[in-house]
């Protein structure tokens, strides 16, 4: 008799990752002998305790010794809840029992004056809400970007589910700034693609039922139904009263929206690249009449560019400066200076857009 | 003294959109004599009797003949209610007090029989919602272009605010489609650009409060409040929980994403129409080497658009059917026919994709 179903599932989400991360490395699925072992990648997974990242452990502990890779795992204490030390070690300990090896209990520090930079895994699609939830995630992929790198590990797994991605799209639409705010979170992200996740096709009620399954203890976050933040209200009421007045396909839906979302900027950004050189004089300046030539989404996504490049931050740059931007060049009627994040500026000069600082 | 800010909103959208079509004929704004105004252009709205058309109706009465434009009114009666006869002759009546002339109330039969050829409006950007909403909004339409040839008018106007974009959004979002289904309801669309939303920036309240002020009687269309419709659904308990959980922008995020995505989407049409051309041999085939090489996003267009050509009805066709046909190209390991709507047959032939009927 094979496992259960929800096992099953885990199971083979995470051979299929294991199975990307061998041929990245040339190798092939199979057991190793002792001596193999040491010099095998070693593949971490990020757990916090709950029942996602746990039921991930699981997989992993039961698939890379058969596919011929090292597992480790990492948790995080964020410190933000009295006791959080003893639950982080009794977690770590739930993963070596599991014969995860190394495994680590790393405590980052979170707060208002978390300086932590960014890593490309949140920049890629993280959900961007601000506050302690932010304050906590940019802390916590420092640490497990530290570990990562103390350890060399190959890839570090994480227990998204197509729940988080579902949470993540609405996140995004609520920013409303485009279709790359709606593509969630990525299937491989961070430097050179270290943080995978398995689970980002997977619902959240199979990982619980597999640790169910399994006998293992998993941790409810208390933050996870804190109606104090967004994800939480979002998860409990919104994403709910969605599928009440839409039919139980909205969280589907919103991750096959992620997909195709990412997809399409992904080559709206492409196109953009390419544009840019084309729309400049022999000096380097940008063209209005070539910039008006463009289609409105490739020309916004060149002044987006182009704002980025004179100094504007990223995270500060809105649809609306954009638009603002744009009007200079659709709607030119000899308006003044546009003035964007980070000291940037934007002006019309006979027949040229100038974007700088100062 | 001004109007009321509310009065003073709905007639500046109108007056916007009467601007442009005046452009469009070539004419600028102004006061006509009796005898020029036989002769200039029509424009009529689609008024239902509630709060967004009547006040719709208001800002057209009020403008059109300062513009120098004719203003006429439709109301139609779907038959759906008891005594929606006589509703639509009062609705006809009230237009008709605002000064609009011609002035016509429209019975049709709304039913799983009823047989109309969807509108290009319809299709544009109507939410699909299937059943007795889409059989209603398919007669509606089919009775607007049938009145709007019959008094060869210049333009309709349609009532749709901020709000209803807003929830066509979520509805395209249920289907997970992809962006052409987020872009909601186009400010002109139909055939010519025929129908006209002025009033898709503005929210439902400044609508209701204008009807207010001017003392203009509403109908609030009891199908509105009914939890029998998704779209009711949505926006007495769906809407309302996004928002609770995520902060009052969320409609006009939704609104922005619809602009957003419908630009996008259309310079992604554009790409792969040009696209289309170059990945086919002497012979028509489309290649699948030359296929592979595209973006994903244009390459699923691309497929679409053939499967589309080949016969398949573009309203069966799922992302999960051009996925499949996809996998011929990305992910060859000798499948058969892949089998689509329409009798459309999928195959690949010695290097060659072949989508045909039979």
């Amino acid at each position: 008799m094979g496992p259960h179903p929800a096992v099953a599932a885990i199971r083979l989400a995470v051979r299929r990752v294991l199975n990307d991360i061998l041929a990245e490395h040339g190798r092939t699925p199979g057991r190793l002998t002792p001596d193999e072992r040491s010099s095998s990648p070693l593949v971490l997974v990020a757990c916090s305790g709950g029942a996602d990242s746990m039921a991930l452990a699981s997989a992993l502990a039961f698939e890379a010794p058969r596919a011929g890779l090292r597992a480790g795992g990492v948790t995080v204490d964020h410190g933000l809840q009295a006791g959080s030390d003893l639950r982080a070690a009794e977690v770590a300990s739930r993963l070596r029992e599991l014969g995860l090896d190394p495994v680590e209990s790393v405590a980052v520090t979170v707060g208002r004056e978390t300086r932590v930079a960014h890593s490309a895994a949140y920049r890629g699609g993280g959900s961007r809400a601000g506050g302690p939830e932010a304050a906590a995630r940019d802390a916590r992929y420092a640490a497990l970007d530290a570990a990562a790198e103390r350890h060399r590990a190959a890839a570090v797994l994480l227990g998204h589910t197509r729940d988080d991605q579902a949470e993540t799209v609405l996140l995004g639409l609520a920013r409303g700034s485009g279709i790359r705010s709606l593509s969630g979170m990525a299937a491989v992200s961070g430097a050179d693609g270290r943080y995978r996740r398995p689970f980002l096709q997977l619902d959240r009620q199979t990982a619980r039922k597999a640790c169910m399954v399994q006998s293992l203890p998993v941790w409810d976050d208390p933050h996870n139904t804190d109606p104090a933040y967004t994800r939480s209200r979002l998860r409990h009421e919104g994403l709910p009263a969605l599928e009440k007045a839409l039919g139980k396909g909205v969280v589907e839906a919103l991750a096959r929206t992620a997909q195709l979302s990412r997809d399409d900027a992904d080559a709206l950004d492409a196109w953009a690249g390419k544009a840019a050189a084309g729309v400049r004089d022999a000096d380097g300046r940008l063209e209005c009449a070539a910039l008006h030539d463009l289609p409105p989404a490739v020309r916004r996504r060149v002044l987006r560019r182009a704002a980025i490049e004179a100094g504007a931050p990223a995270g500060s740059l809105f649809a609306r400066h954009i638009e603002e931007v744009d009007r200079l060049i659709t709607g030119w009627r000899g308006q003044g200076a546009i003035n964007l994040p980070g000291r940037v500026v934007a002006r019309r000069q006979g027949g040229r857009l100038v974007i700088r600082q100062g």
